[in-house]
């Protein structure tokens, strides 16, 4: 089942509905359920009880895509980015003159808590964030927390993941840089634009999809203005997204609307290549670029790079004092 | 004006409700606003309404400290941890072997999203984290933000300010300083425990704690086992928290119920004195260790370092593929 969150032309920009995606290409409708129904509380419910939901929503009328908005399918309570293609990890690592992942890469999947407020809709315009000459994208399969747990095994954990959708995770690779050299990760490099969609796939949908380890084994791809520029298979992620689930839960809540990505696959942004190439190529992202990413069996994501927004000017620099204080 | 989030012994774990601290040592009394308020909510209300409904709490009965729980004072939509105390700095990067302050530390305020679920109460217990042998503290001024901002100044960014409270943002440091050798800063290093409060101090109480370049300017101290182990001023900070604000909504939302922390002040955690002195002085805390911190005005939360609880088992190592392919 295919579940969006979307608004109609028209509407007052808070106003979030949930629907059911039936059809394919130019056929697709979004049939509404009714208002009060929570994405995140069908992912929750028993495939009976939503396969009852979904049969009163598709009974209704459906909406083309072009009477509606398609927002976030979910506007995360909290959002963590993992590192788990090994591919992707190599390329980066030699952009910083490091011979390949370092050997803790393969201890334990590590992850980052991202900016929760920066979701935004499959098919928005991203405006060029400040400060950056450097832009680039990350193709990510995200997967969505429907339940709170705590301390759960892999299999505990696969009854909390609800569903899947794409996420392209914007990143400003100049600012980025510049945060990860005093060792905190980045914040404002990548807190401008987190697109996620075009809609949530149910997990129960895509049991087809998985190896003989059980990892879910998606093709991806991202195309750059039209151009084939990237791919990988969400099978080469080092670890499931039930181990993902469990390693964030050990001695720590993972909740109800939290978004989960598996980070960036092989080849599914510029910077890995840049670090391969040991220079600029391809290009870094332009205002009018369009970036596609599309996962089998979980739609496509297309977003134009827009002209960057009025932004307040940077903070002055630190006030030096205690330097001084310190080595006195 | 103080308001702490309580719940009285016996009433069910859900139980939040908002009250009024009135007097001071063994004769604070909290009163409790009628069920409905949200302590956010009277933040972000004007200083005359914001009394108004403190006069009708205040002359209902207070309950004394025994007879409640203290819980954080509020569960936060996203949460930010800066590094702004240049002291500090200085010592993390000793011990690196690095000789002090890297130049982009003093260019801009950088900042990490934490765990917002990890929050815990001024007095809770803070079990042992799992695969840790050196649990440390950090020392930390909190601000609470009480209306969704973008793009703003710091004069504009003070209106969204509603208040400040004492943090300890609990690290198992060598898990930390695995993760932060993979460059996505630290994740289960600082996701199991986060101490917030023991109440909220609105931002108007403090007018007079500012400096003359409008900093706030409160004595921190913290001790562990009763013996004072470290403290310094909030003044110290390279930023103040309207710069804060100002540096996270650029390009970006900074939404009502965010907590934004100063990062941790000098001699407030153990890991700066290990940087300096070159081995594990003072000892990394122990189950039993009870570690009080207290902030001017603000007040002082107290916690024990409880037996660790039963955690599930570490996830497996990476499952290696794409590394044999990518070389191939």
């Amino acid at each position: 089942m295919r579940l969006a969150t979307f608004r109609r032309h028209g509407d007052e920009p808070h106003v979030r509905q949930v629907g059911l995606v039936l059809g394919q290409g130019e056929h697709v409708r979004v049939h509404p359920f009714d208002p009060g129904f929570d994405l995140v509380g069908l992912l929750a419910g028993s495939p009976e009880w939503r396969d009852s939901q979904a049969d009163v929503a598709a009974a209704g009328d459906g909406l083309p895509l072009d009477e509606i908005v398609l927002l976030p399918p979910v506007y995360p309570v909290a959002m963590r980015d993992f590192l788990t293609f090994e591919a992707h990890v190599d390329g980066m690592e030699r952009g910083h003159g490091n011979p390949g992942p370092p050997a803790a890469w393969y201890d334990a999947p590590v992850f980052l808590f991202m900016a929760p407020h920066a979701v935004t809709g499959p098919y928005d315009d991203v405006p060029m964030p400040p400060d950056t000459e450097r832009l680039d994208f990350e193709l990510e399969v995200a997967a969505i927390v429907c339940r709170d747990v705590r301390d759960v095994t892999p299999e505990e954990a696969r009854d909390a993941i609800g569903g899947y959708c794409v996420m392209n995770d914007w990143s400003a690779r100049d600012v980025q840089g510049k945060e990860m050299s005093l060792k905190l990760g980045p914040s404002k490099g990548k807190d401008f634009a987190t697109t996620i969609g075009p809609w949530v796939v149910t997990a129960d949908e895509l049991d087809d999809c998985r190896d003989a380890e059980g990892f879910l084994d998606l093709e991806m791809t991202v195309r750059v203005n039209e151009q084939p520029i990237g791919g990988d298979r969400s099978g080469h992620m080092g670890w499931s997204f039930e181990q993902l689930v469990s390693h964030a839960s050990r001695a720590s809540w993972v909740k109800a609307g939290e978004v989960l990505a598996s980070g960036t696959c092989s080849t599914g942004s510029l910077a890995e290549s840049w670090g391969r190439n040991g220079s600029l190529v391809p290009p870094p992202l332009q205002v009018g670029d369009v970036v596609e990413m599309t996962i089998e069996r979980l739609g496509t994501i297309r977003n134009r790079v827009a002209p960057p927004e009025e932004s307040v000017a940077p903070v002055a620099p630190a006030r030096r004092r205690t330097r001084l204080e310190a080595s006195a």
